[in-house]
């Protein structure tokens, strides 16, 4: 498709899919900065087309005769040339960027369940296509993680990606850190101010952060990374107790997504962590998103910023959109860039530390009894606090890194003694 | 220039000019990444010449054919497509990337005195000729700011441009913070560990930060913003007690730049500053640097890295080498971004809040006279300390917002005071 020149302005003509939070967004920072940018780049961004089921926004935020429920509309107008799909789910978009794509249109996405589940048929392609797929506002918005890792990252060597890439569970945990309250506190305040969806599973859970991991994993290690590739849980489990007892050794709980080379293999996974207090990672508040990458080459670096919001994620969609119109498509910095097809490191080959919880019999020689089994799988205690309540007591535990096939050996053996008095509560230590 | 696809890999000819720590981390990281990068993107990287005067390291990090002291050897070969300057300076550095954009090369350049002294000649010689000069690692070392800026930020509406882009300076006052010494000794250990040169002045100074703001500058507002344009003061006032005293009120003190849109004019400078102990930037710590940028778009975004050293420049070097080779260099994005022409924002037009320490004597009435004086010029106190020692008292002072002019007479009237018994030492509060 022929794209314009800064001195040679020329209409760019898109079709946005979706017109909640973000679409509308969209909608509105094209208008506010369309001249900006056509001063700057040369590019005159229109907005031809919004396929939306729900009109009623139609007039008010954008004039009517732009809205439409059939996308055929969007395939049947020549002067479209990128697709811009915002309506989330992985059916219909697939549907729908499939189309674009075999009509000859580039294509942005804000869709990471799509991208983590089904990206590599979409990504291939594109490729045999000759056109182009973004996905910067897919991960942590604002920030432009994307563009960084598959644009500057290139000789940096990469061997791990930490991100706190959502913002739900990062306002919940950084409340209670704060005191504000237990987890359903905390989280019923982050839905009355809107930094959690009524039904807030996908978040709280973990998915929408292991969706962002397989993506980021993808990109790091040039090899693909599915959904189902990486394991992951949620912030549920995490008490008030967890977070302040973390808290007096040091660390404040975050819920992390990691993805690592080991040894030539992939581990992609979502957790909660204990974070030590001087680590950058510590630091990131509320729903604040933060990408942090080590390579062999370039030490380390991170990213920060607004993790969500309609204007900070629209800026990585606009940006998405020029940064097209002004590239070859079929350049090898827009192609899908796993080509290699590594294996992945299950959870128990990993090393890690863990924090670890719970209540026994306060009487002789259990310490021992535990310490014991502890010592047969090769799990050392780095530190503990042990607090009295009556016949019974709260062991509270930091480990040294260990295998954790052994360590979760060790914690069933622990499980079962008769002096146990709770199940033991773990969370990995970053 | 023909470049290759991913599939079709072609052999992508540069020459280093320099050979210095980065020339020869750059020479060392295409070396490592030879293969990595080939796979990845179809560049078959190869350096061709080495142009140094000093031949010391031939044939020990790199083999001696590749090395000569006659640049003309470069322009003559047609193999060579990119030139990658790294000799420093603002004369030899400026006759050779002229002379390769001339032969149709193009250019990478760490160079940010010869970018923020003579940018302007170069980028619009490149622009003619339909040639691609990159400068990632001209700021902040690893930290990718120049292509977030260039090319994520374009929907960002930005406002303000806060820099910590000098590694030693930001490593002495982290050091003076922590207790370990007072400026003389802190710049000594520094020199020590490779932090800081033997003649410290351009970084202490801030003339090193004034160049790199003086880029982002000209990145963020897409005006040009010369050295000249940028007012600098270093380090060297800070002591011990200013770093004591504003620990006490809640601050850190950071060297850093500040670029900023004032009423559609553009204020560039670096000084001291006083930033809050919550903010962000306060927890960059050591040799680090940090960009932090905000929009009305993007609210804001932070990324930190590590600031200088050879293998993490070398990563930016490298990665500018690639873009180059995957990207058409007559398209926008490559294109000079400076196409407004905005004026400069005097600092007397800039509000600013301010630090304020100096003695007086300790005798009814001083507290009245300085009062009245700060009220005469509209500048508000917010918060003060006061330390009697014998017969004199030291007064530290928080002021709110105001504008400088005004300040800066009354601390010019306050001095005059027969009462003062040191000059008042200021810095501003981010």
């Amino acid at each position: 498709m022929g794209y314009m020149k800064a001195d040679d302005a020329e209409a760019v003509n898109i079709a946005l899919l979706g017109f909640g939070t973000i679409g509308s967004s969209v909608y509105a920072v094209i208008q506010k900065e369309h001249d900006a940018i056509l001063d700057a780049t040369g590019v005159d961004l229109r907005v031809a087309h919004i396929v939306e089921k729900d009109f009623s926004r139609a007039g008010i935020d954008a004039p009517s005769d732009l809205f439409t429920s059939d996308f055929q509309r969007v395939l049947d107008d020549p002067s479209v040339s990128i697709v811009v799909e915002l309506i989330g789910g992985t059916e219909w978009a697939f549907t729908f960027i499939d189309g674009a794509l075999r009509a000859g249109r580039d294509v942005v996405t804000a869709n990471k369940q799509l991208l983590a589940n089904r990206g590599a048929a979409l990504f291939d392609l594109a490729d045999q296509l000759g056109r182009q797929i973004r996905f910067e506002a897919s991960v942590a918005g604002a920030i432009p993680i994307i563009k960084v890792m598959r644009e500057s990252m290139i000789a940096a060597d990469l061997h791990t990606v930490y991100g706190i890439v959502n913002g739900t569970t990062n306002y919940i945990l950084t409340a209670m850190y704060r005191g504000e309250g237990d987890y359903g506190g905390t989280l019923k305040k982050a839905q009355d101010l809107g930094y959690a969806e009524a039904d807030p599973t996908a978040d709280v859970g973990g998915a929408d952060a292991a969706a962002k991991m397989a993506i980021l994993a993808s990109l790091a290690y040039r090899s693909r990374v599915t959904m189902s590739d990486v394991t992951y849980e949620g912030i549920e489990r995490v008490s008030i107790e967890d977070v302040e007892y973390a808290k007096q050794f040091g660390f404040v709980v975050k819920l992390i997504g990691a993805a690592r080379l080991v040894d030539g293999r992939v581990n992609v996974r979502v957790h909660p962590a204990l974070v030590p207090e001087n680590h950058p990672l510590a630091s990131i508040n509320g729903s604040y998103n933060a990408v942090y990458l080590k390579g062999h080459t370039i030490d380390e670096i991170m990213l920060t910023g607004p993790g969500a919001g309609g204007p900070p994620t629209a800026t990585a969609v606009v940006s998405d959109i020029v940064n097209i119109a002004g590239t070859d498509a079929a350049g090898f910095l827009q192609s899908c860039t796993c080509y290699k097809a590594l294996e992945l490191c299950p959870d128990e080959d990993m090393r890690s530390a863990f924090f670890i919880r719970f209540k026994v019999e306060d009487r002789a020689g259990v310490l021992a009894q535990i310490a014991s089994i502890f010592g047969e799988h090769d799990v050392s205690i780095e530190s503990m606090i042990q607090k009295g309540h009556g016949d019974e007591a709260e062991l509270m535990l930091i480990t040294h890194p260990t295998m954790e096939r052994g360590f979760f050996a060790a914690i069933e053996q622990v499980a079962g003694l008769s002096c146990a008095k709770s199940r033991p509560m773990t969370i990995r230590v970053l």
